[in-house]
């Protein structure tokens, strides 16, 4: 058992004993899924995007998520409030641009959140977490990304900018901000034939905030918790529909013990 | 076989013959669960929120669900305009106050569909319950309860206050109209670790509400129902995600005869 | 192994192969459960709806599906928006006119996305077909209907009026542009028993769509693996829950060469 390991380990522990209320505006596709991935980790989520009220569910919560896999003009106003009031309270804030670089209007919103909102932790794949470099996507685009090297050499550039913590998700995970790089190297490919598996672990390093200061330790326990949870699912999955079943029992059933023992978490 | 076990069996039968359809406007996150439950035990759901297609869908249905999960001004003026409509039609409705008492945006909006339609019966946990109290929270909150004996006790006298059928589920449940009061023995702890089981709880009341016109009687009927297929689903599950799924096809498997012999409905 | 049998093993090799991108303007209800039907079987989704980013998705897609199962006005101008996108920009489109026959604002609505757009494939039950026919539903209605036989003739009407694709699902199923007629009879009864089988039926027709230009044979190869898949899940299942996640797992596994064996498509 190596020094993160233990760390993730111990964070995990301290997650099942507080419980913690993580608040999500998200994307209609995985409310439910997300929902559930909370649940049975043994944290509490509200999904709520009134902004008449925000300012007391971001009271309740111990850390917030924004989620923009399915936008709209009103959707965003509640966001940004969120993004502020999460400021102000001094909450964990997580964000997850689904689809950004993908279209001018995701692109937008995402990087007008990291701009003004400066999030703890952006959670992504590469190409997202690409697109929200200051320089754009002209100037070094995804295209120019031969290898998960590459890609992780881009994702420190851009947390190094952006000043804050980024995770990219992929067959390999890195969480950087910049000075300090983990890679996580849990998890199994029926992830990417379930909807809403990148969605998931933004919520789990959510989850993993309220418990953890350190974002980097954070976001790497998380993920190397979900990525554990896969593994186990895997071993007892016929396809993709029994995976993610079996993946929230190994959310439910994976300890402390299990995860220090199973994470995979190097220096990058 | 006790008397409202038999009750209970009977109703179920009269349920799986009839197949009746139930309108809920409800939250996002729980559209797709709680279509599901309907539709495994013998029901058929409908999801519309437009007003201009209410008073076609009202029509149709045998049964209302209003919950109020993830709310914006537009829902609630669907809600508030579904409410009236089953009033005039003399449709049993469901109100699933979820949330009330966390914020005032829904203490306001739950109290405000009591106030105005009482629903024929409302279904919550201990704290939504008490925060539709006219009392209001300040002066007998949830925080005063310290005994579920206590909630109890609450529950019956908000249901005489209100001149409505209350459900109040947890570990036990309480059904009361302030003068009779059941109480539901069934469930597993499980449910508490998937997202949507009191909305499936306030679904499946709705549906026992068609073909059972006494609220207390439905609501007890339904709880031991949903309560049963949750045993026997935890008996064959491994955690949260596999549980869920077991509980739908035990939904669907549960016999009248079954819930007749399964039931743990006594009076309080 | 027939001529039809060969058709489908082939266009779910090429599918595939190519891992079509297909878009959504869908239901809450049924997001979740068709990006994962779509995730299973090979193809990528992208649920959108905003009319700001609705240009660069249908710029990306493959195919497009618009459902209209939780209507709003605000939804139905992204819905008439994308289809005149996918229309200019000469990608397939699937309509799925959930309910519509049930209340008159979905009614309008599809027929309005009918007769503006003249989708490539339209895939619901008989009653919503029907409810389709320029004639309307007064001069022959659903309840004109006494056999499957009849509601096939009357789908065959309605192909050749509108000038459009039928797939009309049911116990057995019915492809028709009018003039040439499949019958599909794979599928299982529990299939009745999920939320959102239809709305499957529909984004895996749109997925076929992609790699094969004939919408008869499309339509029929998409909905007789779908009905397989059902096969397959039904023999591993304890009732509708678990059914679903054996079904997922089935649209995974089902390889072309068991489409080829297992696939039921006969000349109407």
């Amino acid at each position: 058992m190596d020094h993160y390991s233990k760390l993730a380990g111990e964070a995990l522990g301290r997650l099942r004993s507080a419980n913690p209320v993580v608040h999500s505006i998200t994307n209609y596709v995985v409310m439910n899924s997300t929902a559930n991935v909370l649940l049975a980790m043994g944290a509490s989520p509200i999904m709520a995007h009134a902004t008449e009220e925000l300012n007391d569910i971001v009271n309740i919560a111990s850390s917030i998520v924004i989620n923009i896999g399915t936008l709209s003009s009103q959707w965003i106003e509640s966001m940004n409030h969120a993004c502020r009031l999460a400021k102000v309270a001094g909450k964990p804030l997580v964000l997850d641009p689904v689809g950004s670089g993908a279209t001018k209007f995701r692109t937008d919103t995402a990087c007008n959140i990291v701009k003004t909102t400066v999030p703890t932790v952006v959670r992504g794949n590469a190409s997202e977490i690409l697109s929200l470099s200051p320089q754009g996507g002209t100037t070094r685009g995804v295209d120019s990304l031969h290898t998960m090297e590459d890609a992780f050499e881009a994702a420190k550039a851009v947390a190094a900018k952006l000043g804050t913590c980024i995770a990219v998700t992929g067959e390999r995970d890195l969480v950087t901000d910049g000075s300090r790089s983990l890679v996580i190297a849990n998890g199994h490919s029926f992830m990417r034939k379930v909807t809403g598996t990148g969605c998931a672990a933004t919520v789990i390093v959510a989850a993993f905030l309220a418990v953890e200061s350190d974002p980097v330790i954070a976001s790497a326990a998380a993920l190397a918790f979900f990525g554990l949870a896969g593994e186990k699912a895997a071993a007892e999955s016929s396809g993709p529909g029994t995976f993610w079943q079996k993946t929230l029992d190994a959310l439910y059933n994976v300890t402390p013990k299990d995860l220090e023992a199973g994470a995979r978490i190097t220096e990058a």
